[in-house]
């Protein structure tokens, strides 16, 4: 059994949360299985106090909805499970209603790469209450930490300015394929390439590297040791020069580079991993431009990130390229975005829809009920605001109010009408049958950078960005407050 | 193709830094790729603020080396690549070369449960160097985040003074993988279920859960929603109480409770996910007491740690099990431990091991060279100190002094003969071949337990720890300091 492309193709139905299997227990029991209801993805808070986040992770949500099923083995395991008394967890009739279910749910996601909002649904799935459920563990498995490394990457490459930025946090990442995972969502957030050979061959990612300290220290002396580099590997040298003597490191450098230069060859660079590299950026700059090495371009690593990158650039470091590992993959200082999946709506015994809410003693962790979606609108070319909308059929007036959901006097009037608007929930699975054609990799990434172009830089900025409008329509905003307060028994 | 048992005894030989390849094309070339060397993967501090850490990932470790072979599918992707002047980046007599490998590596690690300590050697690779070279992405990858999550698990434990921890982190966890090592290193570490099926399933960790607030979404009402689940799970009750108003939750289930109990059953308790969980747990308690429910249990779950759950302690929270997810699963406060993976040796043309050293601006970066152990001395049935030490075949003398790596003013002196002691690395592959049997999970878990159980309780303290003695024999020592005396050019 072996790690291929083909890894999410099978069937992960037991990747959930137990209680979900001991409420779909229930629901089966009660009758209530096949009830339709609607349930939404949704963040509360950008992550790393960014203006914005960047949604990944859907190609993975389409292989798991596609291969959703319970395979013989893992009904076995269901079914020796038992209660206290020692009789099964699971009636036997429970076992074959596992068996033969089909995955038949509505779903509608925001593409990969698009840019998105706290208190939006990035993705929205509809069908037989018990197969929602089932779903809810394993989407915000996916969701949750591919959206949170786009996210990261793409701050990290907005900080580069077009510098490439090279993604190397494979032995740092957490797990296997949290480094698959984030090699995927970094590339998508703008990262040039990957380390990971493997993320290579799974993905089309570019991947890249050149050697190690190890390297060096297999050889006698750091010159013998470039040199016989730069005999197996004459067009890709990129010298790592700090294991021993950083300055030194560049004389060796320069040295093979100019018996390279004599054979016709180019060296590419060198790299520097350790010790202040505003510093030794800069006096290797000037030592490959003295020796006549202008095009050679410097590398830096280090425990680098967004806010260490930024500062970089303003001491005008002389780095070309980056590359960027632990502090990427793991997304360091917020390891989880706090995705959640809450019921939004339920199809009660009428046929009448009935908008869901759970209240909190947290105003911020009350949901938005009700079956929704969000339209993006755009003046003079950048996105001004994103409305989550009731989609009920109803055509929208020309002139339309948004209100935060946490905060009732901050509005802003659209003139709808007279505005470039987008409705940003593409419908993924209907039936259970899916009717999205997936983008490639590469069109993704592209997705995220145009996307992001599309916004004012305030938002972007890297620390207290421009906090950009999101709101509910109205009719939905009172509906909401309604909810609450009946809920709290105030009316 | 499905994730299974079997998914790490596939081959995984691209789950590597592409460094690695070029870096083992280049030994190739130069006719290195077979030379013997010594690699040692070690940390240079405790995650956390710890005082101590817990080894995990070696299971998987074992399974990643019995399965190192490069697949058709991995050498043709090698062979498609291309330098920039569009020839082949690999030579097909390397292709050829990696096709036949063999692993043949000995293996020496610390058993996982180990408590361990930065600058000691958790895993120790001797063999040809190409071999080496490519384990040390993928060693890092597991070895770093289980040991992680290991670690951070059996801190929150240590505070639950012997309380069941509930590990439930899988929507939050990076990445799939991520979430199925994590539910194992946390039970290593002391958890005592977890809420991923999959891994139940996988490791034979006990799960545990019951219901969700969209559970009691689904219903008109919270009562009617936990008499449904009481109907489906007369036998295994905790009702979440905060879907609405706590106080009214609780009520609802002191109802259910009753009639349970008039049938003969028994309702397991409640659980608090949001809110003030010192007062709610109180309220909770007292509310139980009164109506006759004494044996009913408080769960109580919300973005818990070690920190958190301690200071519900001290707040004598009534609270008898901890539901923990993002923070465990995510160590949050430190997603990445940062162990190493360095050469230590290298043995000549003459057949001579040659230690070797990475000199580092930054004296903690530098390594400790040569063929190294660790051994463990106890006194009065607890741990004293640890001793890094060269394993060259020669007896150890009575009286042994080790001297910090970091303070040479520091010093311990230890009447070796009189101690108990033990030596931490266990052969694992003698070349190539598994020479280890492998602990069940639950043994590696009382491992951990009574491991920690030998050590004083102030190395066990959340903050501030006290430093427990790590030192280098007075051999190695002089050894290393010569070693970067010569590389500064000192001498």
């Amino acid at each position: 059994m072996k790690i291929t492309k083909d890894l999410y193709h099978g069937s992960l139905a037991l990747l959930t949360d137990f209680y979900q299997l001991t409420m779909a227990y229930a629901y089966w029991k009660s009758g209530k299985a096949d009830q339709q209801a609607v349930f939404n993805l949704f963040f509360r808070k950008n992550p790393f106090q960014s203006g914005f986040t960047v949604a990944a992770g859907l190609d993975y949500v389409i292989d798991f909805c596609r291969n959703f099923k319970f395979e013989e083995n893992d009904l076995e395991y269901l079914q020796q499970m038992t209660q206290k008394d020692g009789t099964p967890t699971f009636e036997e009739g429970f076992i074959q209603y596992l068996r033969e279910l089909k995955f038949s749910c509505d779903v509608d996601a925001v593409e990969e790469g698009t840019v998105i909002f706290p208190n939006t649904p990035m993705v929205r799935v509809r069908g037989p209450l018990l197969q929602c459920q089932l779903l809810e563990t394993p989407l915000l498995n996916i969701i949750n930490f591919q959206t949170l490394v786009a996210t990261k990457a793409s701050r990290i490459s907005l900080e580069a300015k077009g510098d490439p930025v090279l993604e190397f946090g494979l032995r740092r990442a957490q797990g296997i394929d949290g480094a698959l995972a984030a090699s995927r969502a970094s590339y998508i957030g703008g990262c040039s390439s990957t380390s990971n050979v493997m993320a290579g061959k799974l993905f089309g990612i570019p991947v890249s590297g050149t050697h190690a300290h190890s390297w060096i220290m297999a050889f006698d002396t750091e010159l013998e040791a470039f040199e016989a580099y730069a005999e197996a590997f004459p067009d890709n040298c990129i010298f790592l020069v700090d294991t021993y003597d950083t300055l030194k490191g560049i004389q060796n450098a320069i040295k093979v580079g100019q018996s390279l230069k004599a054979k016709g060859k180019k060296m590419l660079g060198i790299r520097i991993d350790s010790g202040d590299l505003a510093y030794y950026s800069n006096v290797a700059r000037e030592m490959l431009d003295e020796a006549g090495f202008p095009d050679a371009k410097v590398v830096a690593s280090n425990d680098l990130d967004e806010h260490i990158l930024s500062s970089l650039k303003m001491q005008e470091a002389a780095i070309d390229i980056w590359g960027i590992g632990t502090k990427l993959v793991t997304a360091y200082d917020q390891p989880a975005l706090g995705a959640v999946y809450k019921m939004a709506a339920i199809k009660n015994e009428k046929g009448d829809w009935v908008p869901k809410l759970k209240v909190s003693q947290q105003a911020v962790k009350i949901n938005i009920p009700g079956f929704q979606n969000v339209r993006r609108f755009y003046k003079n070319g950048k996105a001004m605001a994103d409305m989550v909308y009731l989609e009920n059929g109803e055509k929208l007036p020309d002139e339309i109010t948004i209100i935060d959901p946490n905060d009732p006097t901050k509005r802003k009037k659209i003139q709808s009408g007279a505005l470039e608007s987008k409705v940003l929930l593409k419908s993924i699975f209907k039936e259970g049958e899916k009717v999205y054609t997936r983008p490639k990799l590469d069109e993704i990434r592209e997705k995220t950078l145009t996307g992001l172009g599309r916004f004012d830089k305030a938002h972007k900025r890297l620390i207290n960005p421009h906090i950009y409008p999101v709101g509910l329509e109205e009719s939905l905003y009172h509906l909401r407050t309604d909810l609450v307060l009946k809920a709290k028994n105030y009316h």
